[in-house]
């Protein structure tokens, strides 16, 4: 059998299927037996994570041990984690496995350094952005970029938001304005920085101007795998 | 945290995904941590099971064995196995778990029976249909139905196995004429009784034509946790 592929999900439940069809999309198979083996656990009672970071709440590490603790037990070789904003706990996660854990902030920021794009804009939770993910290795690299101003910020959150609350609609109509504004300022370009923006995106297809944080994160992984 | 619902899934994957959207779907939730924890098995490589029925290829017992043992060990207090013709080892499959095994084509059957449906055609795999997994309920409980005819249930296979091959514009082309035909001999409604087949006609949806076995088996589920 082929490395099966662990997708540590649940931060939403519709970020992970949209990982696990990005899974299914950039695999060549002609038949079932073709596709890459993957075990999927999304446990959506893992705890918030922007309350944790802008606030202190109950951190989510405890739950997402125990998640990683089952995909390894499982047999997972390949450990993918379809939510930007828990990568604020990357590194207590992957010292905890000897599975391959892939960063889905790392595998992104190598994609726009290796394109050679500026003037892209963050497109994140507020936990994302509060907790300089993206930044830091964007500054290192000399990437020219744009952070939403805070009532932006405040807007994409409440769309974020919207989408988990199961109102796809409403979370697309506060979004599209704020990219807009955004290439108003001269923006060119966006990370897809959370997992839900991909999803709540997903009638407007320009490859060309979103960065898919998700797909470079599957893509990584498959070949991986 | 809720009861967790086990996804014994993989044939094929996107049927898999397919259920696992309709469990976010159907479950009324405002932010992730109301969704319904899933542990999702997608192992491609379990041996084809309408080959193993029609011409005693390999079967595929020992692999849904195998993916059972894990979901269990993970946690899950009740399994889906969103692949019909899977159901021809299902009793097999019941007794070697103490986890609450659901069964696709009893929900399935009894939805028929609850609404006094007659006049229905059963659409789905080869092997569904040679091993009578519907036609024995149906005609217990006296249900009118029809099965596609040799020409009709080759082009069926061809749709299913076209679909899972990625082509899904031709599995729909090969299938609407069959449903068309079905019609004009006086099929009034039709199972989607193999899991591709909600994924091939999802651009149909009239919900009152269909009645489809994921779904069915899905709301149980979710009534179950």
């Amino acid at each position: 059998m082929k490395k099966i592929i662990g997708v540590l999900g649940g931060m939403g439940p519709a970020a992970t299927l949209d990982a696990m069809e990005k899974i299914i999309k950039n695999t060549p198979a002609t038949c079932d037996q073709e596709h890459i083996p993957v075990i999927a656990i999304s446990f959506p009672d893992i705890p918030d994570r922007t309350a944790s970071i802008l606030s202190g709440g109950e951190s989510p590490l405890n739950k997402m041990l125990a998640a990683l603790r089952i995909l390894e037990a499982a047999g997972a070789q390949c450990i993918i984690m379809p939510c930007n904003t828990a990568h604020y706990w990357y590194d207590e996660l992957r010292v905890s496995t000897k599975a391959h854990f892939l960063n889905i902030i790392d595998i992104t920021c190598n994609k726009i350094v290796s394109e050679g794009v500026n003037n892209i804009a963050i497109l994140a939770t507020t936990g994302t952005i509060k907790a300089n993910l993206y930044q830091d290795r964007l500054r290192k690299e000399n990437v020219r970029f744009v952070i939403p101003d805070d009532i932006q910020q405040g807007v994409i959150m409440d769309s974020i938001l919207a989408y988990k609350s199961g109102d796809g609609e409403r979370a697309y109509q506060l979004l599209k304005p704020v990219i807009y504004q955004l290439k108003n300022i001269g923006v060119e370009r966006f990370i897809m920085g959370c997992t839900e923006i991909p999803v709540i995106l997903r009638k407007d297809c320009d490859k060309k101007e979103y960065i898919d944080a998700t797909e470079e994160l599957v893509r990584c992984a498959i070949d991986w795998c």
